[in-house]
């Protein structure tokens, strides 16, 4: 019951997506310890946190070097200086914000950005009546500034928030302006060039994930 | 460079989540194709527009049984059929809405539910200057009324949008309630029972995995 994990011609030193995807849950979590006061941690201790098998969690910090001694445990502020460093997590990102719509308007309020080393510095919204208007702190612009902005503020990610018929569209002039990390809420799954990272935020995709263990009676289902 | 992908302890007809949460991903790919007018489709294809390797959709579907013949690709709508009632897309599924803040209220007025299936049957708050307004259509009501509400409308899924410090004695009393579906929107990750699936709708770490790219220079990083 083992089973190739790996997609095919990954070449070796490459971490596969889903091992980068589940490092900001180690972040989290080894900072929920660390204010616990837990300074040394067991793959079995985080695997119980995380629900990933300790097994697992051994082989995803692998593909970055030794972070723990046989039966010793990891340190946890160590593997979580290290894991912050390995993910960028060290630096301030700038963020623009594209489609200043109710979902727009509550991502601008959401306080949960700026402790994490992403500020929003650019909210922008091609409809006349929103331009002007202050959203979170900021002063909406149209669209058609967004090249500009991106260089003004040296803007490297975008959340777009607009209606999927012109999520696409809005896409393509965010990667021209050179952003090369998109996350989009729309519910499709917009096409990018290579080199550009995007990453869809879709409630229902995540429901449909759940209705599978409703439907089959099955209690399982990890935490993400 | 192959690795034990399963974890420890899985039975042998069991399916990985990590297959369960690509299904969604599948089926919304095969109505794209199914409008489109394609009607056999092989793993190649798919592959190309879910940024999965053609062995990886194999391999996914061979979990499900037998869906395509060697060379002869997939026939798009009995495909879709068949992942429609494994995931249980065949069913309409009541959800409840607790938190009605600026989160809550764009999800209460996203169109995007109800085609597929997720009918929004109640908005719920704590807040006295909310309850009794009208939002997204639905009168909000307390939170006392929660069970109540489960019982007459046959809620199967709570959406949750309350603050951290609210999440997880909102989580318990859904849970208490007898929700097994939980889509959370707190950028933390709640206990829940054994038999309770939970999916964290967390921007934060969608991002933390971009910038893993922006911080390496590299340029991989799958769509979802």
């Amino acid at each position: 019951m083992t089973g190739n994990f790996f997609p095919e011609g990954l070449e070796r030193n490459e971490v596969p997506d889903v091992v980068v995807a589940r490092l900001p849950q180690y972040v989290r979590t080894l900072s929920q310890l660390l204010a616990e006061g837990v300074q040394v941690a067991n793959s079995q201790q985080l695997g119980e946190k995380l629900q990933i098998t300790p097994a697992q969690i051994r082989k995803d910090l692998s593909y970055f070097g030794r972070f723990g001694k046989q039966g010793r445990g990891y340190r946890v502020q160590h593997l979580l200086d290290e894991l912050k460093q390995i993910l960028g997590l060290t630096i301030r990102w700038n963020v623009a914000v594209v489609g200043v719509g109710r979902l727009g308007r509550a991502i601008l309020n959401y306080p949960g950005f700026n402790p994490d080393g992403f500020q929003l510095v650019a909210a922008l919204d091609d409809n006349p009546a929103v331009v002007g208007e202050q959203v979170g702190g900021l002063t909406v612009l149209p669209v058609s500034s967004l090249a500009e902005v991106v260089n003004r503020h040296q803007v490297s990610i975008a959340i777009v928030a607009v209606p999927i018929a012109h999520t696409q569209g809005v896409i393509d002039r965010v990667v021209e302006c050179g952003i090369r990390a998109i996350l989009n809420y729309a519910p499709i799954a917009p096409q990018v060039p290579p080199g550009v990272n995007i990453r869809n935020i879709d409630p229902v995709l995540s429901l449909q994930s759940m209705t599978y263990y409703l439907a089959n009676g099955a209690g399982e289902g990890a935490g993400f």
